[in-house]
């Protein structure tokens, strides 16, 4: 059966001078695999991700893997424990405002110097280890500044050492009122059909600051260039990242955290992950989109909002998607006005309060959108 | 017709010297009849009575009525417009944490004194307007403090002002996850069947700073004390007031806001107020506790909650509530620990975020329920 | 010497599922002598009460003690932690909005019932084990009520069963921009000269929940009660507890600590705590007023001000104590207003940020003071 | 004299539905002349500006000035307005966390298309008012983009459209705590010495999202780009814009307000702005770095800090320059751990609370700097 071992490791200490620590469990097979890491709630709010890695482990503890498996739940200390009246003030810095998604490391520089130094052609084989000690180490040295480093960016980049040395990377998120989701880069579509996720963004090669980024980013890149001054020789990435959203935040539920840990199993079986395992994906209807496609719609006006439309719906152009009730105009024809599709669309996720400010995200959604 | 008009008043000012208005619509009949009054939000994340008045002034624009009625929608402007994440921080002052609902004026030594002012016997209705005189002097009074006042008593006391003259006030609430529910003095259980709320409870004469408190206090003691010193007489309490709670915060739904509307509507018929309307309440199961049975349910420990059970739902001693995710547990049986109900219950709400601090409100819930 | 020992309690724990502890440092001397408890930054960002607490150890190590003494810093795990912005919100729950101090525990029926069940007259020496007890229990019962209890008054009690032994209490606080002042309960006023704090506020028998009041009601209200009862003997408050607030919140200075510790000490000295010392307190001006003559004087409207008086100074009515500043009318007559003292006065503290709405405490101050 | 006219514009609507408004005071001088744009308050707790500008108002009624100024107080009515706790939650938007001096206009792809477009030569005074229509068009563009943009943009968007005919444009703010310091590109290093800030950082041609640079980066851009398709003639940036950093945050002193104030009309005359004034910069030393030596030092451990350097103090590699207190070690010899400065250096500012996670901006300090 699979070798189980589980750590405590440090990642930040808080006005108390104390450590705030995060889980780490690991699983390893008898046969040599795919390496995979899973992290959750990296978002403080976004809770289903841990229940998710509970049902993996859960799995784990009976099925034989071929690899190893790094499962990271509750992957930041500071952001789960920021309360700010009842919900959770988990998505950014409370000091800065910072993402806590937004500080791992990216550099094209050191991939354009590490291809400029290889003289001689080599495998992606051969070069896998080494590029990977290059990231290592500027991952380190990026720990180690002497001046210091800011919070966000410190926890992100002790988690992006865990998840280093991995083929596979899975980065458990949820929405504010959402469906489940997931974000593809484009090279690696063919994989978005193994999980059981109906909504699917491709996104390009373009580093924002999010994990899935750093890390396909980097490999991506890699290829690219590999490409151009090796043109002779076919390169793949070799690594695959993924960003999950698997509903709302601020919300556990255990059967539907089953059902999410049944996809990831799925496309892990497809990865060769399992020993024996019959998990397939289900028969679903699965839409996707390109990053430029996935379009946020703004509130014009400030104002409280009765959202008609619920996550996963199909919306024509035109239709009412949402009232908004102006509270100082109730006995006249202003009393509510109305927000219009502007486009043929699907809605992924919805903000979570009806009270808005104008140029809020009222709606995130899909246009142009293509029936897998 | 009823006769309408509309003003805004300028209860505050904000950082940047600004006044912040609420909106007052009035509506008087041609017929005198009871007085009215009904506001909404005082906690800025209970947006839905904003919905409910919306829809009552649609009905007061075209049904006649008796006497007269003052509605008050998003009576906190402070609170409406904190936001602290993507929710509403509307319960309290961001500043001291002062709860928005606790700083009415009551004072039960001024309504001893009045008593005791009162050398021969008058009737209620003689006594109503000078006791009204006295408590409008005494909020006069504490508004006009040479040293100032606090920003929610500052806040509380206009808006109680509004309220004085009224025989009916009723203050437009919602819980964190609720479902509905109505404080109700007492001394008024008879009108609790006519509102459409499954849930009531029954509030004693003890003030703890909310409006209806504030309202139904005064005149509980008044006539307490009346009944004491002139004993021949038969005293009633001439007011009611209620704290009406119609779901959940954070949301606003126009079909519930018309269903919550009929409800009061049919509280209002019930006394008087519409000149020709056979609006009834509805057929529905109506339970009822005393306050001290209203229990809070705190939990012991910190974690990730699933809450099993909906407000609402009845529930047996025993039963299991909700599960809580242990992040650092995950591979043994401490995973997951259960959460059972400690006594025979009906859930009435639940917080709202699934991860909890211990001591969190989990679940607020009646025993020693009765059927009405 | 004096015998050490240090240990972590639980108090709580967090979202994380974590416990979260407090430190306790514990003193004992080889001869008997006052139990003395000391807590620090129940308050989160009031931290200088820990550096007060440093400099008392630091003399506790090397200077022989009567009695024991226990010091708990940073009591409060959950305040020190919530960041909003650069600050630290400290004073209450954010969940809530409860202040961290008002959850301690006061009942004074539990006292009538115990001086009731007295029935024979026994000394005060041999009623404290007792009451003692009673308290212990009373306190055991509320931490183990089966529907749970609230996070504040948890952490409270648990802080309370500390110091319930304890002859003196000292819970150390700062003001927002503050001066040194000090709570002294209005039976103890011959102990406020021994601190070296120039403001001296005079407290009754009236308990809102704060850890002084629930150290002294119980004493005094139990006094009070013994000497209706048993009139012939006579009662001496035989506990005495104080709130020092020590400057400014937000900052630590170790120079200042070291002159609140000897002041401290002074104190203790006093009540013949140490074994050879000839600590006496510093020759300065002392003031002092009863709780009712300390004043708050809120802002009328909101705007943004310059304070122009420095916690301590003292004020004639009548002086500009602070300009605001009205930026949409900046080039009038109304660009700046003005505040007036509305009183004589001493300015013990001010709000710490020039952006205020209408109803914010400016400054608190007293008035009808006396010099000591 | 110069002609004053005064209106306020709707920049943003909030959760009632209410615009929100910020002042705009116009001086227009009788002989033509530089048109200046100052601003104050993008971070709402940043609020010595607003001072500033009421100084400046005061010396325009009565000066004679050659061009114009438009003077923006308190320009973000949103985020002078979160409170959490006393402080003033104004860096970044509370529902997403964008600081909101980073969501204004800059696109280097339209300053390329509009330098190929150029087919004969202009000279500068030519192109000035057409790259200023395409700036307008493309900002009022992204303004109406039919889904609608985000808040912050939204709000930077409309007051930099107010900039946007300015020849000078100063954004005032403050730090934490901290000293004077102006943020200067590099192109107009000869203008800081006209100023009273004794500390300047020389920013490169960089873009990160905030005002000034929104402002020069378009300029510096095109006449590079000018420069290099037009090299016979000569260039030179025709626009200079600052941020200048007067402080602390959360404080307002009228005296200062006058100092800085005379520092800006000192630069504004050199340049020519007023008609007859001898206001000349005063005798101060000036120190300057380029941005990469403005450095930031934080916090490898969280704790309790002591800062033991003032801004504006010159330090000396090694010296310590906080000292950290460990609540749980206070017995020991860990209790305080010193932080020593990496370097020779001048700090500039440090953190305004003593309560620090890892990973906090301790200071902020000029190494390799020059003395002008």
């Amino acid at each position: 059966m699979n070798q189980f071992s589980k750590e405590h490791i440090s990642v930040a200490s808080n006005a108390s001078g104390r450590k705030m620590h995060v889980p780490v469990y690991r699983f390893k097979g008898q046969a040599p695999g795919p390496k995979v890491y899973i992290q959750s709630s990296i978002h403080g709010a976004e809770v289903q991700g841990n229940v998710v890695i509970y049902h993996l482990i859960e799995f784990l503890k009976v099925n034989p893997i071929r690899g190893e498996i790094v499962l990271v739940p509750n992957c930041n200390p500071v952001g789960t424990n920021i309360k700010s009246g009842e919900y959770t003030l988990g998505r950014f810095d409370p000091v800065n405002g910072q993402n806590w998604n937004r500080g791992y490391y990216y550099d094209e520089s050191m991939i354009t110097e590490f291809v400029d130094s290889l003289t001689g052609e080599l495998s992606l084989e051969e070069i896998k280890p080494i590029f990977k000690e290059k990231m290592k180490q500027a991952i380190e040295s990026e720990l180690n500044k002497p001046w210091g480093i800011g919070l966000a960016s410190r926890l992100n980049l002790q988690l992006q050492s865990l998840a280093l040395d991995a083929d596979i990377v899975i980065d458990l998120h949820n929405g504010p009122v959402a469906t489940r989701h997931i974000y593809v880069p484009e090279y690696a579509k063919e994989s978005a059909r193994y999980f059981n996720i109906p909504h699917i963004i491709y996104i390009p090669n373009q580093f924002s600051g999010a994990l899935d980024e750093a890390t396909f980013c980097h490999w991506w890149t890699l290829v690219d260039k590999l490409s151009v001054k090796f043109p002779a020789q076919l390169w793949e990435t070799p690594v695959e990242a993924f960003t999950l959203e698997m509903g709302s935040q601020e919300v556990i539920d255990f059967e539907s955290g089953q059902y999410d840990a049944n996809g990831i199993l799925s496309y892990l079986n497809h990865k060769g992950f399992l020993v024996e395992s019959d998990i397939e994906p289900d028969n679903i209807n699965r839409y996707s989109v390109f990053l430029k496609d996935y379009k946020i719609l703004y509130s014009q006006d400030g104002g409280i909002v009765e959202y008609k439309v619920k996550p996963g719906q199909h919306v024509n152009k035109g239709e009412v998607i949402a009232n908004v009730l102006n509270v100082d105009e109730l006995e006249n024809e202003n009393a509510v006005s109305h927000i219009y599709a502007p486009d043929d669309l699907i809605v992924i996720l919805h903000f979570p309060s009806a009270s808005v400010l104008c140029g809020t995200q009222l709606y995130k959604c899909f246009v142009n959108y293509t029936k897998l």
